[in-house]
């Protein structure tokens, strides 16, 4: 289970007069039963669609099923998608799959099947990955939940052409879709086409849908279970349940990290977790946070412009980059460390013959052990210097545990949108880029689209040299 | 040449009452001779040594010859450093080693040799990476400027051990070292054991280290040409050379950066280059300016807590991650766009037959055309939400152009160092932690970093659930 140890946010953990003050705890649990009470109305109202997806039973046994009909007919699964749909797929990846472990089989050859996820129309990556793939043994995911998204269509566009100039007809047998059950060009084409397509929930919005097919599907094919996904999800909801704020940790971070916003202006959100795995969670959480509470207005059309920037850092790289600044900088961060009590990996430091004198302190450990000081170092050093800090704690980084600490986050997410006031499930902000986007590709309707005023100005008149 | 678009910055050329004044620019410009003097001031008295990086011709002959000689010996290049010793490389490969391309070779082969950055003690990555590698096949090079960095010689005593018990005492002929010329464990070990080693120049530190043999040696081992990094870097210090303001974009950078932090708030400055291969770039930039700005103290030790939170980003992805915040939330940011005119590769979006009509604008532009209009869309969007922003306009992603993109932050962060009052060459803000550590892993001489205090109390005692 993941626990949650918060004692680093208070001023009686931290030296100087720094962090919250104790009694502000007492406080935010007296207004959690109000939080608590608006999260279940909008739930019952179908708004917070995400905690419906631990109830997927059907859903798992159809996407394992075709998962395990693939069989040996595919070497690489080769998802098109952006944003949600993109993140939580790559963070499933780094952490479930180790490099060099599961890639490896017995001799040596890479791991069967290899999965690319494609998330952006630089030219040279797409040019890249599909000449590094063969179409004959290759499984397109399309994900769009609106199945329109620029992005992910002018990639479509060209895999399919790829696949029908290496396959002909027999290109759509290579496709599965991941859309919208009704709406969409993905839908009309797939049911045009005969071509497999799943369902992304209406009530699940992108960057909550990595415990959808969005992210099942991907993970299935690369032999993570999806069940033991959502059992952990699940876990993470019945705690949420919890009506005593400090018993409920999702809600309890939220609480934790809008009152150091709101009181310390400490708007900078730091993930740090100390190890390589999690450094593709760190970007997911980065869209889940960002996108959810950074909003112009709030639930009552109040101008409020408010979000926590999120920062993603990785332990103990990130002490040689980002740490001087979390130490010595402005008090306008709070950094949350994730810590795995066991890895599945250790690997001694050996002794040596004649080492000098500055090293003898290393043999003898072991580099999980080091890792682990560094942390430990590191929350400490923070909190000496005034910092807020809290810690994750996750016991591995099996599929359970990851199921709940994203799920753990989506809660916190959810939470966070009440405390701060805004709707954690619309991105407007995005609408204006993309209209403005169409524009410039001749999309029909979309003319109106350049306004007047300062901005429409050149950007290339102040130029230097 | 790269250039600097930086009318976004400024009120009138933004929506709404945002962005600096345009008459600040002359005010800065007025200025510019006093930060331009002291520039010329601690360069002669030895401070900026990255400037002299661009003089290097011997360094580069010995890097070259040493790099050729190796021959067809290796398959495998292993670097083993963290922070500087790892991220400018880690950007050098990202941008000038295309994945699929440089990496496969006519017959479809992954290109030799590769490259492995090992920047953490992780013991999964290190697991994994031991693995893949063929240690008969491996050139090991370890780079600390100190020559004691923990998580380092931590790797390096794991990794010696592994090449020894494969190689015996043939282990010695895989390893290379880089270090400072006179002082430290690894310079010690290579004089005694007979391992080559190159020098990191004493005047220089590891986050401005990658245009030295830091960088410049594993970038020749796999076929990127020293010369050319540093020719462009030579066009980067020649621009700054003006005493014009405008005329020099790496001061200009530095001035618009520290005057939209100080006067408007923009204390979040985000790096977002429009291709795949300059994330790595981000990751490095994110080194250089945190570390070298965020500081307790200024130059005449008055406490002030400043520097700038760097946060990277990549376009067109991050706009369906973060842009959302860059556009509805606070007014804190100041965003840095980079594109590159040419990048080499174009993939043309083919029409197909029966369309969605949706999609229908999509055929007969390229992917390269829809990542540019995506850039113009998001950097206009943002203006006409108010949003200070600029762009770096980059020809290609050639060695010399990235050498001049290297040289570029570096000197703007040499600036900016005037501009806030601090010293950008220092760190101490890591110390403690790293006496911390030290102190858990038993290394005598530490026993008394850990201290009292309210910060000396366990973070396990507030835990949730």
């Amino acid at each position: 289970m993941i626990t949650l140890a918060y004692a680093r946010m208070f001023q009686d953990r931290l030296d100087g007069e720094h962090g919250l003050p104790r009694t502000r705890l007492a406080e935010l649990a007296g207004r959690f039963a109000e939080v608590q009470g608006e999260v279940r109305r909008r739930r019952a109202a179908g708004e917070y669609g995400f905690y419906g997806l631990t109830d997927q039973g059907e859903t798992v046994r159809q996407i394992s099923a075709f998962a395990e009909g693939l069989g040996q007919a595919y070497d690489h699964v080769l998802v098109l998608g952006i944003g949600g749909s993109a993140l939580g797929t790559k963070a499933l990846l780094n952490a479930l799959r180790r490099p060099g472990w599961n890639e490896l089989d017995d001799e040596g050859r890479d791991f069967f099947p290899r999965l690319t996820v494609l998330e952006n129309v630089d030219p040279t990556s797409v040019e890249a990955a599909l000449r590094r793939i063969d179409p004959r043994r290759v499984l397109v995911n399309v994900i769009s939940k609106s199945g329109g998204t620029a992005e992910t269509m002018a990639q479509y566009l060209v895999v399919r052409g790829w696949l029908e100039d290496a396959l002909g007809p027999a290109a759509s047998r290579h496709l599965v879709f991941t859309t919208d059950p009704a709406r969409g060009a993905l839908r009309e084409m797939a049911a045009r086409d005969g071509i497999a397509a799943l369902e992304v929930p209406p009530g699940v919005g992108g960057r909550f849908s990595v415990l959808s097919p969005v992210g099942l599907l991907p993970a299935a094919l690369v032999g993570v279970d999806p069940g033991a996904l959502l059992r952990g999800a699940s876990r993470a909801v019945e705690a949420a349940e919890a009506d005593d704020l400090v018993a409920n940790p999702a809600a309890l971070y939220a609480a934790l990290h809008w009152a150091a916003d709101t009181d310390l202006g400490a708007r900078i959100h730091v993930l740090m977790p100390y190890t390589d795995r999690l450094r593709e969670f760190s970007e997911w959480y980065r869209q889940l946070w960002a996108e959810s509470l950074g909003k112009r207005v709030d639930r009552n059309g109040r101008v409020v412009h408010v979000g926590p920037t999120p920062v993603g850092a990785v332990g103990a790289t990130d002490q040689h980059s980002q740490v001087q600044l979390f130490m010595e900088g402005p008090f306008d961060k709070a950094i949350t460390f994730a810590v795995v009590d066991d890895l599945g990996a250790e690997v001694a430091i050996p002794p040596r013959p004649d080492l000098p004198s500055d090293l003898a302190y290393l043999p003898g450990h072991s580099l999980g052990e080091l890792l682990r000081a560094e942390y430990e170092a590191t929350a400490a050093a923070l909190a000496r210097m005034g910092r807020v800090n809290c810690t994750l704690h996750l016991p591995d980084l099996s599929a359970d545990t990851l199921g709940e600490a994203i799920m753990f986050f989506q809660l916190a997410t959810g939470y966070a949108g009440v405390w701060y006031g805004v709707d954690p499930f619309d991105q407007p902000g995005v609408e204006l880029g993309k209209r403005l986007t169409f524009a410039a590709m001749g999309r029909p309707g979309f003319e109106d689209a350049v306004g007047g005023g300062p901005a429409r100005g050149a950007d290339r008149e102040d130029v230097s040299p």
